[in-house]
């Protein structure tokens, strides 16, 4: 298979590369092909001008090729810490800007832009890894968890991926040395669960 | 009253640009002091990076300015697209960046990040304006609605802003003139109702 890992944290110390790292040891030892974009790293830039809104329109091959990447993409991975209920922005930007009309969701041709879109996404799976410093009963109960909301109902449910899976780890400012191995752990083991070895 | 408009679509003869246009001229008229940030046109850099991310680190001047603002307005008015359920990147960096700890919230002293902050924003009221092309129904039950809470509950709620509305314009692809003459004539009313003339 052929998988996609997206990073989206500042630190490269932080438990976010962590994770992406894990994530991409397991997936290899399982025999797939893995990218991982490491969107700081990669200085992706964020800013959906006006210029690439129209699905016609030609856009910067940057752009192209991060879209034919996760449309050929038979599994999507992203790692990025809650920041306000929401991916920070760079990863906004590559939601905004690479899941484009026509590469991840595309108009039926009768409808005039304000209908059902058809999901383009080929990938089996989609899993969320997030981070973050609220207890996960207060993010629930007071802030509503709106990232739950927005991977799975409003980008993968929309673009036609059926399967998606997310975890979170919290409280990350507190936790432990043998916490974040734990966590760690976990990483490869939904890895093993949602993109087993070949047989 | 000072009151601070945010401007988030890259489109200058955008619904989105009338609509700020329009909250500044009523606010105008009633007598406040009004500063209308158009992010795109500022060119605004939404990028936190990890040096960045300490409460007691200095920042760059702009984002000092950005801060100072909106901590002592007495008002705050967002305008923006729902883009994902989410505000557009470069909104979601303004959110990052200038809503820092120190600026719009702050943790008590024997707290080490984990717990319940304080909210710091002085202004009475938060109104947000989004426009859309999902039907309102479709956009509460199919996708949760996320930018309720996120700027209800996750944003001004956490800095200490208890008055707070939301408006939404849907749907914007198939409006008519009409339609966005009366929803233009309902900005000025909402301006009327949150921040009224000082007697």
């Amino acid at each position: 298979m052929k998988i996609s890992i997206i990073l989206a944290h500042p630190d490269p110390a932080s438990l976010n590369h962590a994770i992406a790292r894990t994530a991409e040891a397991g997936l290899r030892a399982n025999g797939h092909d893995v990218i991982l974009h490491d969107l700081y790293a990669e200085r992706f830039d964020p800013i959906l001008n006006a210029s690439e809104i129209s699905e016609t329109v030609p856009v910067p091959p940057e752009i192209e090729r991060y879209g034919a990447e996760i449309s050929s993409a038979d599994g999507i991975v992203i790692v990025h810490p809650n920041w306000w209920g929401q991916p920070p922005a760079i990863l906004k930007g590559w939601i905004d800007r690479v899941l484009r009309p026509g590469v991840a969701y595309r108009f039926l041709d009768e409808d005039t832009g304000e209908g059902i879109p058809i999901g383009l996404l080929k990938a089996k799976a989609a899993v969320i890894f997030n981070t973050a410093n609220t207890p996960s009963e207060r993010e629930r109960n007071v802030f509503g968890d709106p990232l739950q909301q927005i991977w799975g109902n409003c980008i993968f449910e929309l673009c036609g991926i059926k399967e998606f899976h997310r975890e979170i780890f919290t409280v990350v400012v507190t936790s432990s040395p043998e916490q974040r191995r734990e966590w760690l752990d976990h990483v490869r083991e939904i890895m093993d669960q949602y993109f087993p070895r070949r047989l």
